[in-house]
Formats: C-alpha cells, sequence, structure tokens
C-alpha cells in the first residue's frame, strides 16, 4: 500500500516556477532528480543511528519524492517515507524545514551556479572554477539566509567524530550548554555524535538565557548527508556542492572553532584550517581553536598534536588551545575571544558574518575528487612546503571518509579495492599509527562491526 | 563641498560578494553603474512632484554613488545627495530601504538574469527571451520577497495617473482608505498622484484595522523611476528590467484591478489587460475591474468607455464596471470579488500570490522599442483580431508615455520630431480625441506648461 | 428586530473572573454598568462628528452590552449597535481594541482603586485622595501597558479644539506628520479635530519611517467621551477617573505638549500646565511646550498669549513657544528638545516613560465638580498668587467644558441656567473678550448651531 | 568586601511607584521585606542542589536586596549574591526574569490582594476567605500573564519528586520531550528532580519542532521557594500565596497531569486531585491523568495504587492510567485526550486557559497550617466520607512536607518533636508502609543523610 504525506511549503522558495518544477519532475533517469530525492531521504532518516548510505537506500527503495503546485505554494509530497521522523503521525516541523532546504539549496546550486549532477557518483558533475569557489560559497550561505544579521553571530564551529562514545557525547552537549550559556551560536557538519551534542546542550543553555533566536547551522554536501542525516536540532540547514565549499563555508562563517575527539573527518578538517593558518597571508587573521575532550581523553589529543607537531611543525601546534575535561573553561575561552575577533573584523573593515579576509589557497579550494588513481599519487612526503603538506594529507584524510561513508567512496572501494596511499616511511608510519589508533577506538563508522580499512598504507622499502 | 551619507545595509542584499562589489564599481564608463546611479537619483528625489528626469540629471550632475564593504555589511554612500528625502539631516527610512531595493535589483538583474544594460538609452540592452520572461518576473518578485506568504494578499492594484487634479488625488485616497479598512492591500507604478493617494489612504484604513502588515507594493523600472520616484509609503519596492516585465507583474500579483482617471500610461495599462482578459484562453480568469473616479469624472470614463467599445467592442467593455464617487462602494465591490478569485485559485491549484494561469500570448510580452520606425509601422487599423488590436494600442500608448516622460524617448523626440501614427481613418480620429482630451485635461505631464505632443496622428486621406 | 454583534476578547483582560463579570452584569438600575455602557456606546460612536452626548443616549436607547464567558475568553455582545464603526458589517478592529480598554480600566478602577459610580452624574461618586492620586494615575497607566517600554517613548501630547475649522485641522495633521517622521508619538485627549488630525499625519510619517510601533495615546475620561468618541487610529486607549487624573496622566507622560487652537477645553489644558510649571519646585523641569497653527492664526495665539501674560505674568509667558505656519520648524523643536528632556531624567534618576518629579499641588489635583455653588464660589480675584490664580482660572474653565459638552453639565445648566462667575472687573472682562473669541470663532460645540453660553461673567459695579 | 549587582527591569512591573518601592524598602523589621530578600535569594540559588532552606539563609547572611529607580524603570539591587546563577559574571537572564516575577507577585498579592505576611512563619498572615480564593487565583495568574492566549496552552502539569534517582530522572526528560514534541507545554513546581526534567526534555523537543513559544510554567509559593529554587528554564514563574492556592492552580490551569514517582509531596497533590474528581459536581470534567515511571519503577505504582484503592476507593483508581516504562505512550495519550478537554471546554462554554466549572470545596481550598495540634486533630479514619477523607490526607501529606522541608514546619518539629497522626489502625498501618517506602527510597530529603520522621504514626491499642 502507498503511504503519501503531502508538506505544506516553508521558507523562501515555498512558491516555484515552472522551469525549477520541469527541473525535479520525477524522472528515474535524471541525475538531478536522483540526488535530489536521496538527499529528502537522507533528511528523512533524521534521528537514526546509521551511516551507511547504501543500505539506507536499498531499504527504500519504493520511497519517492514529488513536487506539486498548490494555491499555498509548491508541496512535497512524499511516497513511502521512513517513518522514524513522524511523531504521531505528523512530521517533526525541524524534518519539514529540512527538506525545503534541500529543494531550496539543489535549484539554487543549479539554476543559479549552473551545477550539473552526477547521480552515479552522487555528486556534482563540474568543479566550480577556483576564482569564483568563494563566491558560490557566499552565495549559497546568503541565499539561505545564513548572513541576513548585522550583528556578530558569535558562531562557534564544532568538529568531531559522528561515531563516539557515551562519556564523550555528554561531554560535547556540556560544552555546547558552555557555549550556549554565552550567548553564542553552533555550527557543525549536522549528523549524529560531536556534531548534535554541542547543539542539544546549546539550546537548553539558549532556553536559560531566553535567547529565541538561537542557531543551530548544519552545513552538508549531498554526497555526506546520508551518511550523517542532519538532527532536528538543526535550524538552519545548508547544502554545499562539495567538501571544499563545505569547509571553506565553516571556516569562514565562523567566529571560534572546536574541535572535539573523531576519525578520519575530523583530522581533514583540523589539517584544513591549520594548513589555511600557516599561510602567510592569514598571519593576522583571529581564529580562536580549541580542542577538546572529556578528562579522560588527553592521550588521545597527545597522539593528534605529535602528529600535528611531526608533519606541520610547531608553528601549527601554537595555534590551538588544549583543554580538558573543562566545558566551562571552553566557554570561557571562547566568549572571551569574541572581542578580538569582532575587533579585528571591524580593523580590517571585513563581514562579521563572513571572513572574507581570510585567504584560502588554490589547493585547498579545488575539488579533489579521491580515485585509485587521485589517491596513489597524492604526494606525502615530508619534502614539500608545509601548506602543500597540509593540503596533501587533508585531501588524503578526505579520499578515506569517501571511502568509509559516501556512497561513491564505498562503491569505489567495493569494485577496485582499497586506496593505495605512498609516501615518506615516517610520515606513513605516523599515519598508521594515528588511523590504526582511530581504527580501535571505533571512530571509522558507526555500525560496531569490525572495520575493514578503506586504504592501505604503503611504507616504502628503503627504510624497512 | 562634498556632502556624504553614508547608509547601514538593510534587507537581503546587506551582504555582497566582491564578485557583486566590482559589478558596480564605480565608473563614469560603466552602463550598469550608470543606470544604478541614476536610479539611486531618483529614488532619492521621492517626494518632488517633477516628472522631467532630464531635469533631474541635470540638476545633480555631482550626485555620485559608492559601496564599501564594513563589518555589518555593505554599505552605500551617497556624496551629494538631494535634500528632499532628508528629515533634521536623516534619510527617510522608506527611502533608504529603497535605495537598497534598487541594490538588490539592479545586482539579481545582472547576476541571475543576465541583464546588460545600455545608460545611454537608460535600459537593457538585451531583451529577454518570450518564453522565459514569465519566469523572470517570477523570479525577480519572489526574489524580492513579494510572494512570500502562503496567505492571499488581497493585492489590489491601482493604476491612474502621475498628473491629476486635487480632487482626483483626494478621491483615490478615499478608495484607498476603503481598500486599507478592508485589510486589502495596494500596487501601483509608485510614482505620485493615483499611485501615491491610495496607499496613502490604505495606510490610514490599517492603522485603525490595525493592520501591521500592510503592504504598499511599488513596481517601477529604471526608463520610468526618474520621472515617476517611489513615495516613501512604498514598502516594498521592485524594479522591473522593461515595461512589459512591469506589466505582466501587475497583472500576475493582482487579485483585483483599479483604474483611476489617468493619461497615456493608465490608457495603456487598461488596453494591456483588456487584451489579455479579450484572449479565448483567460475566459475563466477571475479579475475584478473596477474604472472608478469621483462624481464629476463621469464624463472622463464615458469617453473611455466609448473609445473601447469603438476599438475593442462589447465584450471588452463588459470586463469592467465603472462606479463614480463612492469609494466605498468601490472597496465592498472589491472585497466581495476577493472570495471568488480565492476559490478559482484553489480550484485550479494556482498559486494564491502568483498568477500562473493567465495565459499572456507573446505579443504582450516581448519588448517592445519605440522608434520612429517602430511607432510608424504599428498597425493600427481595425482590420485584424482584436487581441492584436488591443497589443498594438497598448505599444502605441506605451511610445507616446516614452516619448513624454522617459529621457529615451525625450532624447528621441528631440532628435527627430514626433512620432508619427498612421492607422485607419476612424481610429486614429478617436484617437486623436481621447489623446486631446488628455492634454486638454493636464494629463501629460506634471509641469503645467503647455503640452507640446510627441506624436502625430495621420489620419489617411481616403476618408478626408 | 434585534441585532446582536459578539466581539472575540482582545488584551490583557480578555479573561474575567467570576467576579469581574458580576460586577458588570447587566442592570438598568446598577450605576458602573450604566457607564460602562454609555462608554461602550461613546467608543463605537467613533468617526462620527458630535459632540452631544445627550443626543446620542438619546439615539440609541434600545443599545445593550453584555458579557459572556467562552472557551477562549470573554466576548462582548453588543445589541443594536450604532453601524458608523462597521465595514461591510464587521467591527473596525480598532473600535474593537476600545471596548475592551473600556472594560479593562472599568474594573481596574473599581477593583484596584474601589472607584464607586454615580450614573446620575457620569461620573466617580468617590473622589481619590490627594496624597495617592498620583499613584492611581501612574497605577492605571501602567495597568494598561502605557509604561511598559524602557526605551524613551518620546511622547507628544497634543491639546486643541475638538470643534475647529478645516484649515487648522489640516495644519494639525502636518505637525503630526513632521513628528512622525521624526520617530516621535502622539498623545491626545483622543476626539475629533485637533485630537485626530496629529494622529492622522503622524501615521504617514511613521509608515514612511518604517515605524511599526508608532504609539498613538487616548486618554478620556467616562464624563467626556460621549462628547469626545475616539477615533479608531488610537491605538492605545485609556479611560482616568475623572479630569484632574487626566490632566496628571498628560503632563506625567509626555516629553514634549503641543497646543493647538481650541476653545475652553484647551485653554484650561494651557492655564493648569502654565500653574504647574510656575511652581518653584518645578523650575529645572524640562518640558518642551509650542503653541502652533496655521499663519493664519497668528491673531488667536496673540489674544492666549495677551490673557496669559495679564493674568499669570511675564514668567509665564516665557515658558513656551508660538510658532506659526510652520509644521516642520514645529517637529524640529520638538525632536532637538528630546535630548535635554532625556538628560534631565537621567540625571535626576527619573523614569522616561513617567514624569515623577513634576510637582502637581495638592489643588490642582483634588477633584473639582463644577456645580453653581462651587462656580460661583471661584476666586477669579488678581489678589491672588499667582499658583492660585492659574488653578482657579483652570478649575473656571474645566466648568464651562462641562457645562457645554460633559452630560451633567448640561443637565444642571438645564436645570439651574447658566454658571455665574465673580471676580476682578479687570480679569473677568479679559475672560470675557477670550471667551466672546471662543464662540465667535465656533470653538465651543461642533453642531453649528448658534451657541448659547452655559456661563454668564459678572463684573463687579465698583469698576462699571 | 561588598560585592553589588544591579539588574536592569524586565517584565511588566518594570516601573513601580513610589507607594510600591516604600512597601519594598529594606528594612529588617519588616516582615515583607524580609519574605522577599529570601525568595529572591531562593531564586538566585537556582542550579542548586539543596532542599534545606534554613542552611541556605545562614549561608548568605550578608545577602541583601534593594530597589531603585531609575529613567528605564525599577532597578533590583543585590548585595553579596550566591554566584551560582552567574556565567562569567552575567546573571544567567533565565533568573534574573524570575527575580522580577518574585517582585511583581509579592507586590501583587500585597497591593491587591491585601496578603499580610509574617516573615517568622515564612507565609502569610491572614488566610484569603474561601468565597475569593478562586478570584485570587485567576487573579494572580492572569497578572503574571499566564492566561494570556486565546488559543488552548495544552498546559501538562508534571508532578513529582524534587530528589529522585537518575534513572527517574532521565526518564522525565524522556516524558517532557514526548510532550514537547507534540507541541504542549508543561507545568511543574518549579524545583529539581520530577520538576525539572520534564521541562528540559519538553525544550529539546520544542525547538526539533520549532516552537517557539513553548511555555515552562513554575509554581511555587514563599513557604517552598527556598526549598525548591526554580530551574532557569522555567520561563513563567509565578509564587502564589500558599499550597492551597498553588494546588488550585496546578488544577486550575492544566489539561492534562503527569504524576511521576516522588514521596510526599507528590503523595498531597495526587490525594488533592482524586479528592476533586471524586466530587460529585466533577463527575463531567475531563482532565487526562498518567502516572509513569521508568519501566523499573511498576512495583511503586502498584504501592501507591494499593493505598488508594485501600482509602478511596475503586472509583479513585479508576481516574488514573499507569503507564510504565514508555515515555512515547504517555505523550500520546495525553495528545490524544487534548481533543476531548477542548471539547468540553467549548461545550460548556469554559475558557481554554483556566478551568472555571472545576468545583473546589472548601475544605481543599482553606488554608490548613500545619501544626502540633492541626495535625494531631486530623481525622484519619475510614468512618467519613471519602471526599473528606482525601482532603484530611491531604493535608496530613501537607504537613510531613511542611515538616521536612519548609522553614517553618523544620522550625516546629525541631522546637516540639515530631506531629503525632492518629487515625484508624488499618489506614495507619497503610500509612506507615507507604511514607516509610519514601523513607527508603531517600524521596524525603536531598542530602543523602539518614533521614529523621518529621512524624509519629500512632497505631491505636484497640487493633494493636
Amino acid at each position: 500500500m502507498t503511504n503519501t504525506v503531502r508538506l505544506n511549503p516553508v521558507g523562501s522558495m515555498s512558491q516555484l516556477s515552472q522551469l525549477e518544477m520541469n527541473l525535479l519532475e520525477q524522472s528515474t533517469t535524471d541525475d538531478m532528480y536522483q540526488i535530489f530525492r536521496n538527499c529528502c531521504l537522507a533528511v528523512l532518516n533524521s534521528g537514526v543511528e546509521q551511516d551507511d548510505a547504501e543500505a539506507l537506500f536499498e531499504t527504500y527503495k519504493n520511497f519517492n519524492v514529488k513536487l506539486a503546485r498548490k494555491e499555498r505554494g509548491v508541496k512535497i509530497e512524499l511516497i513511502n517515507p521512513p517513518q522514524n521522523a513522524f511523531v504521531d503521525g505528523k512530521l517533526i516541523a525541524g524534518v519539514h524545514e529540512h527538506l525545503f532546504a534541500v529543494l531550496r539549496d539543489m535549484l539554487y546550486m543549479s539554476s543559479k551556479h549552473n551545477a550539473q549532477f552526477d547521480s552515479a557518483k552522487h555528486r556534482i558533475r563540474t568543479p566550480t572554477p577556483a576564482n569564483i569557489a568563494t563566491h558560490v560559497v557566499f552565495d549559497m550561505l546568503r541565499h539561505s539566509d545564513a548572513l541576513g544579521s548585522t550583528e556578530p553571530a558569535n558562531m562557534i564551529v564544532c568538529w568531531g567524530g559522528h561515531s563516539i562514545p557515551v562519556e564523550e557525547y555528554k561531554y560535547t552537549k556540556a560544552v555546547g550548554y558552555q557555549i550556549g550559556l554565552r550567548g553564542m551560536n553552533i555550527c557543525t557538519g549536522c549528523g549524529p555524535g560531536a556534531m548534535k551534542g554541542p547543539m542539544k546542550g546549546a539550546a537548553i543553555g539558549h532556553a536559560k538565557q531566553r535567547v529565541k533566536t538561537g542557531r543551530y547551522l548544519g552545513i552538508t554536501e549531498p554526497s555526506i548527508i546520508a551518511a550523517e542525516p542532519p538532527n532536528a536540532i538543526v535550524n538552519e540547514l545548508i547544502i554545499m556542492p562539495d567538501i571544499e565549499k563545505r569547509l571553506e563555508a565553516f571556516v569562514r562563517i565562523s567566529h571560534g572553532i572546536v574541535v572535539f575527539p573523531g576519525g578520519v573527518g575530523t583530522a581533514e578538517e583540523l589539517l584544513y584550517l591549520l594548513g589555511l593558518l600557516l599561510d602567510e597571508k592569514n598571519k593576522d587573521q583571529k581564529i580562536p581553536l580549541i580542542l577538546t575532550g572529556p578528562a579522560s581523553r588527553k592521550d588521545y589529543f597527545e597522539a593528534i598534536d605529535d602528529f600535528v607537531g611531526a608533519t606541520l611543525g610547531k608553528e601549527a601546534q601554537s595555534m590551538y588551545q588544549i583543554i580538558t575535561g573543562d566545558a566551562s573553561k571552553v566557554g570561557s575561552a571562547l566568549n572571551i575571544a569574541q572581542e578580538e575577533v569582532l575587533e579585528y573584523r571591524r580593523k580590517v573593515g571585513d563581514s562579521y558574518s563572513f571572513n572574507w579576509t581570510l585567504h584560502i589557497p588554490e589547493d585547498f579550494q579545488q575539488t579533489f575528487i579521491p580515485t585509485h588513481e587521485s589517491m596513489k599519487a597524492l604526494d606525502l612526503s615530508l619534502e614539500q612546503p608545509i601548506s602543500s603538506l597540509a593540503a596533501n594529507l587533508r585531501k588524503c584524510f578526505s579520499g578515506i571518509v569517501a571511502g568509509n561513508v559516501k556512497a561513491e567512496g564505498i562503491e569505489e572501494i567495493k569494485r577496485h579495492g582499497p586506496f593505495e596511499l605512498h609516501g615518506d616511511a615516517s610520515l606513513m608510519r605516523k599515519m598508521d599509527v594515528l588511523l590504526a589508533s582511530f581504527v580501535k577506538q571505533g571512530r571509522m563508522k558507526l555500525n560496531g562491526a569490525p572495520y575493514e580499512p578503506c586504504y592501505v598504507i604503503n611504507v616504502p622499502d628503503a627504510e624497512s
């Protein structure tokens, strides 16, 4: 029996033109429609702790989505939707909004920024030229009303694992609570774990402070959304075209960044940011960066710190502060830093809501598509400029994330076996140690089954 | 001495990207910048009763406008602005908003719809292809948030002269008051006279009814804005690319139309609408249309009615109701009609806020550029389908408006003398009578000086 | 046939207890109910230009009002209401609110401040003890939420005639417009004429400045409301127990006062204020006071100025500024004065929204009930302290207002003939001249019929 | 060193008259001031898990509070406040609001309802006459704006222990979450434990449903507030004069009641409600009543159910539903019941926001002051009407609560030893069993020390 749910329009794209309707006309062969449908499915999967996109798509093969123009605007019709996001038969309002956010961003990518979709690979076919990447990031954020206010948003970006133990999860809530108590907002990659905890905590902090305009901003991308479906607390959901623009959105919209324990995705994010901050042109930037976790996770951060020290050097290590077991101290440190962040923006005449003056080298902006070739070709030697090494390490971790949880990557690995990584022996060993620790701590995947690595690390013979 | 005023950003385009800033960089040679500057100047001229664009531009030759990105968003800097819109040295908030509306719409035309500007002619260089005209109209309205609400807007479009005697002006206020008392909103071409009175009246009606969300929507175009600067009550200002899209916006957004006495512009609007309604595909459309004025203007409407009867026939006459000297009856009639308008939208599943099902033939959508050739070439014979005649009469009046008040048209006339109009003798005579009556009643121009026609009507010899 | 209209509750008193319902139970013998009913009738008479309370009550003898408790709160049921305030059969929202304001204030007077009503005289039976008068005024204003904001209200009190010629009325609109353009609010006695014009003008000014929170505060009293029914623009209506508390409310809530041409009521208000300002304890007070009218009313203000000079002296004359024919100058002067008003409040730690530090001598606070005795007993000699003279003149004019338009006063005059006034010959002559000019200019009554004075002025023989 | 914090006014009582300021003038001898000060101290103790009022007062002996009138309204000055409620030196906004709620309610009790305070006993000296009790309850709720909306509030009252184990606390959060997900609101006695958990859960549920107007209503009384300080999520705090009016407020404002495991206070609440529902006049009332706890608490509810059955009988048992271990089922049951609650209110024409038609017998309204005499005198025999037995049992439990946590009660017990309870042997034994189980489960007091009963149960000899 077919179960159909009709949703009233919400948000700025509640009215669509015929041209736009045509773009998303249900059609099993059309790439854009397929990705739109899958993103909707992912959003509806809110609250389910599962990071296997393929399994999700398999389970809901008979799910479908249609648009219908009505007197009050366009309606989204869901056919055979998953039931998790329904309460007494009614879709949770937050999830309802997320569906219209998917619609909004997919249409805008396509009609304003000419994105072409590749549904087989669940991504955009045509990479954005680097020279307009920042404009696209900005325009997507503005169009989704994420830059609207003229007041400083005090947006704290929280990075960390989607698959984390209860103790760490509680700690992310505690930190979020302290951030919320100080009137600051939260932005994450919008999945479970460290991407959900801080928002939950901040919601309570905001309630106590009577902050009714608290922002829980989730920034995702079509290729990851199914693995990390946005939780319903996210009250602003934005779908960026690819991981590079997602990372750029994180750093340009932030007024402070917190890194919780996580796996390769978190490592990718940290290396991306450190790579930028090491750039000479960014030496005056003010971006408070705190690595934090429960008191018991001291070792974890020492391992990360060692890896950074051994690869990017002391300067990189000086760019963050490690705090363990003290959520209130994290909140205070971020709060105090806000003044100098805003002072800097004022001084250089930069926007409070979008950090234009942060320089992002092309190497960090260009779309990296992880394939067996591109992964193999990565230069992972220590004999290169530090910024370049950071960029390559970032890409390397990005590829592993894809191999772990992105539909496209999983497919590739299934077909051709694990990615091969090449590089200096000493660097390769360090990576091996770091990645092995992530595996051991269960940070790679959610399901709890033994993890099968999607990569092999080749330590050069010469050094063996 | 230079007088510089810096304006804080308001509205959805308060943040701009570098690419966008570059588009509007001050440059005396750039077409887009020139038109932007002129539109700003026109907006600042709010409240001045003057419809001579050239005189305005001449007076404020040393006026300039710049953009500057600051921490709270982009600022508009006005250099040597006219002082009319300032109160105790502070710009009126409504005018302030209008400047940002100009910025928003000019950028959007350019960056989303690829408009290229021709500053010498004060218009867009590249006409929109007819097949996407409706999409552009819709997208411009949506982008300016004019379609946002899912509630029926009950938007009453008021047409009428910009140059009208006090008695008529008071009557437009009275009708606006009755419309506002019934909770309906007002949309006009946003200049003085019949475009301002209904808004002023409605503002009082809304105040009495505690309607805080009253809408006073002004739809203009770059080539007319200087002659008919938006009054500050307009709380939504939209600049459409050209008159054809402006007319389309009026009719698609309306839930009822009132025509007050006016000159050729008003005649153009009326003929445009009658042309559409006569189309077979629109026979089920519900668009209440009321021609109204003070009791003393009975003759005026009889003349109009005669002209319509003689040219478009009885069917056309049956599409409107003429009410004189009874503002309250106008309000009631519109109010009562709302139910069937909404009923129709529900029945056909059309949007409450944009009349998609209204068919607009290509002939009405295509940009008509009035030149001596195009005006001369107009087929003004009675031997053609009525819809086609309506389209041509519309263009003819449109050309006369241009010759009267648009910078481009005035320039053409100055250079090459009046437009020549050709057609059937009987039709030409009727036009002559109608136009002569407009001249006599002072409806052509504001300044009060004797009117010098920008046209000559050639009555064919055969019939002389 | 009975026509019954049921009104949904609005405002803070939308829920009533059984005890409160009982207080207002329909009962032809109960004083409070009678006054409540009459005030409702007066409010429903909004927009009618008539100041004869008796005629109004006579016309709507079969009007009745009932309360009914329903699931969404208490409903007011109107039986056979006047139709002026209905639009297409629906009560104007502003008038709807006013009815609930009447309910709120009548109940609060009674239940919190123990007011007992005397319906025969259409006033409160038990005068408030002077020592708590200020508390009552304050508490009534706070309860009606007129003091809510912590921001300065920039409340401009406008006094002036209810019966004025068109030219003066237009001028009051122009001044209101200039006040509204500067973001200031309007408070009046809430009837027609100079009490309505400034609000109408300010509503347009506020619309242009996008002020959505514009306040149009009307302060009335049970005994005058029928003669001066609140216009529907009034968005905060407050019913004070008596004229003395109404005057106190005006001056304590104001941040500036404008006096337009008017009759005896206006003279009463001006003398009240001058009497206060002449008090030694108020010498540091900042209350900008402007007497203004069209350019053609220069003579009028000269006459007033002369009378003030001759009675209260030069010091009193120095307390106001006379501006004629320049609405914009009035707006500017008030705007500029705001800074020092607020500076004074800050300095003495007084509330922005209620002028506690203004000293009001008991003589000005005590309820004065005009009867033939009390009027005759007034000491109108120049041989008394100026403050005392001001108080007595205030009472004298107050009595004449009652005799002109208050139900109770009209009744008294009908029964016992005009009030006799006694005093110094020179003062009596000046009064005679002033009052005669009011009569001649038609400022006493609205109806246009020849005015029959409700007073006789006795000039002592000795001086004849 | 003195630490002084000045708080800006918030809420409806941000402006005070001089008379009101005088009432609360700092004065160590004045009863009202003392209670005001203590309530402020209690509110500032938000978040501290401590239910010993005396200990609190002892710790903060040098705490003081003053009022100061400033230009923006009255400021509250705190001298040496506890630091728990401050974040980075700034008072939590929720607590800030609570202080002004205390001010508002204390003043209103005193000035409107003539309450006289007895600071030695930390309560009101003069009990309200029963005939106006409901009016007072209503008026206090309305004045604090708790009845404002005309929409059904769907207010779910949650009762349960302030001292509960973690497992139960988590369950209260889960139930609150399910209630919030369904858009319903929460009202509790506003302390820790089962009074805080449901609000926290609902806050997350509301966030997911984009409910920005979620209500977390806390109703307390001067004599309990110190033992059960309101948590900062409470966004509407109301201080009722005594426990009887607090109970009446709970039941009249509710649209459904949830009882979590608790101690004697919870038992008091349950018996109060059952007593009312057993009254013949309330037989048509619709008040969904659910007893719920974690799956592991089945025994607890069986014990309660037995006690109710043995004392009040089967009919009483039929008035509630027991659900264990299924928060979602609790949410659904309440949600479904709302329709019939509202239907009933509509049918009888009762307010959605205050259940006027619920009959509360005088015996339940009259203030019961627990003393050694009054407790001893309680008729706890089974030989009396059930409603009367319920009333007496309610009083009995109320006395034990006082002896446990209210300042006054603790003092009495300290001076005169435990309260003696007399009654039928079988009833006494049942009470003994029930109370002993509360003691054993640690539900009497928070501190964890062995509980010393404030009562002795006398089982009659005859039956021994």
